[in-house]
């Protein structure tokens, strides 16, 4: 694989690839580590984020790639409660377009389903189709999953949201196709592993800390990335287990650790906030 | 009932207190509704949340109750989403705890048992208990309907995470007690209905607003605040549909909406934000 990122390369030449992803062949997740890596990587399907972690962890796998936010639905709780214990660096972030299917077996046809089945997160994603399809709803572990178990159970008045690589894999019909409730739907992933990404020039770094109990100390903390002009491009709040009430703050800027502005900014933030994390910084994606 | 919350006094002599939740009887958010309201008001079980917002807005019910966060898992992204697009108001906030059990049939022993089923929410509190129980983890819609649907089915290998009075609802055993990852488990709910609430001297404000897309417009939003010395207690961020990688900020601070202090920061808000909503002033739970 050819590859203008010189990390990718490097990474390509290693020939140690073996990436670890949740869901089934045919999940989101395992297009991102298309995108990302190219197609030659192995991979190793996982049924938890979890076990992506610890795959990485346990280098039985170089690389996880695991979501981290939906633009239509939000972020993905459990990836952020991951990364803040785990000792893994985020190496790099990959956006693919989500273009959700409603599949079925060959014979089924849109009138027979009573039954869809889906991650929740696609089902939130596709709220206003399943409104007007009068089928009970069902979460599952994985989009991919819940098509594999239609062909495996022959469930013939079911239905699956899952990408067409899934219909394909598991010879099931697309029934519906592009059933998003918004055509702009995009899911950010993270590519997790032990190294960290070199300054690129167009970086993004992740960091989560905790703030005093006081009024005006999140507003601080972030002032220390706007008074040196560094763009802030996502905060997310995640409660702290055990303390009812008070929260992590897990943000995202522009910039890489090793830049002279972050790195001034990082020292500040540590004295601003009561701890402070850097997950890691890598390459912008597009 | 008696309580020295007058708001709350003069619903009780209304006796128009039809109170909408989502879940079936012994679901978490109706404790909440006995715990804001007392024992006294009629219920209304909703099998969504938009629902709930539906009933109180087409006014079938007076007020909704609808979780907001949960100390352990986090927000309820649904609610805010809702909250977003309802005119309705927060009228209140309830935190309970919330004490999970593991509920079967009485002849169902723990060895017995191969599928547990729960609401998402509760299945991720529970997860350290569930790594050791050798159980398929299903998602449903309710932690109580679920219960429901073992007693219903006769499900003799199944198991409900719910509350202890689920299972007297229901005829089910308790077969563990106590089941969290944390005994600091609680959820936080909005009582939600189309009036405002009074000034108590001990209020809080939510509010919702988008920021423009350039470096520390998010510090210099909270810096309204924070230059007034209003403390702020929780900021949530949810993407903006169709604006991939753009976001709404839920802010929930001390002080009511009429409070002079409290209104000059609005005031200042709405200038430094591209949009600005108040959902609710609202006497502050314990």
């Amino acid at each position: 694989m050819e590859s203008s990122n010189p990390d990718r390369s490097r990474l390509a030449r290693s020939n140690i690839d073996i990436v670890a992803f949740q869901g089934e062949p045919g999940a989101y997740s395992e297009q991102a580590v298309f995108t990302f890596f190219g197609p030659a990587p192995k991979t190793r399907p996982c049924r938890t984020l979890k076990e992506v972690f610890k795959s990485v962890e346990d280098k039985t796998a170089t690389f996880g790639v695991v979501p981290s936010e939906n633009s239509l639905e939000g972020s993905v709780n459990q990836t952020y409660d991951l990364l803040l214990e785990s000792t893994l660096k985020i190496y790099g972030e990959v956006k693919i377009r989500v273009e959700h299917c409603l599949l079925a077996l060959p014979e089924t046809k849109l009138e027979d389903i009573q039954v869809v089945f889906s991650h929740p997160q696609a089902l939130g994603q596709c709220n206003s189709f399943l409104e007007n399809v009068h089928a009970e709803v069902i979460p599952a572990y994985d989009t991919a999953g819940s098509a594999k178990m239609i062909k495996e159970k022959q469930l013939s008045r079911a239905a699956s949201i899952a990408s067409e690589r899934a219909a394909e894999l598991y010879g099931l019909k697309i029934v519906s196709r592009n059933i998003s409730d918004s055509a702009q739907n995009f899911t950010r992933f993270f590519v997790i592993g032990s190294a960290n990404s070199s300054p690129t020039g167009k970086d993004k770094t992740s960091v989560v800390f905790g703030t005093k109990h006081t009024p005006g100390s999140l507003q601080r903390a972030l002032s220390e990335l706007s008074t040196r002009k560094i763009n802030l491009t996502k905060i997310e709040s995640r409660p702290i287990k055990g303390k009812p009430w008070e929260y992590h703050f897990f943000v995202d800027f522009e910039g890489h650790y090793r830049d002279p502005k972050c790195a001034t900014a990082l020292e500040a933030l540590g004295t601003s906030t009561t701890f402070l994390k850097i997950l890691g910084s890598y390459p912008a994606a597009e």
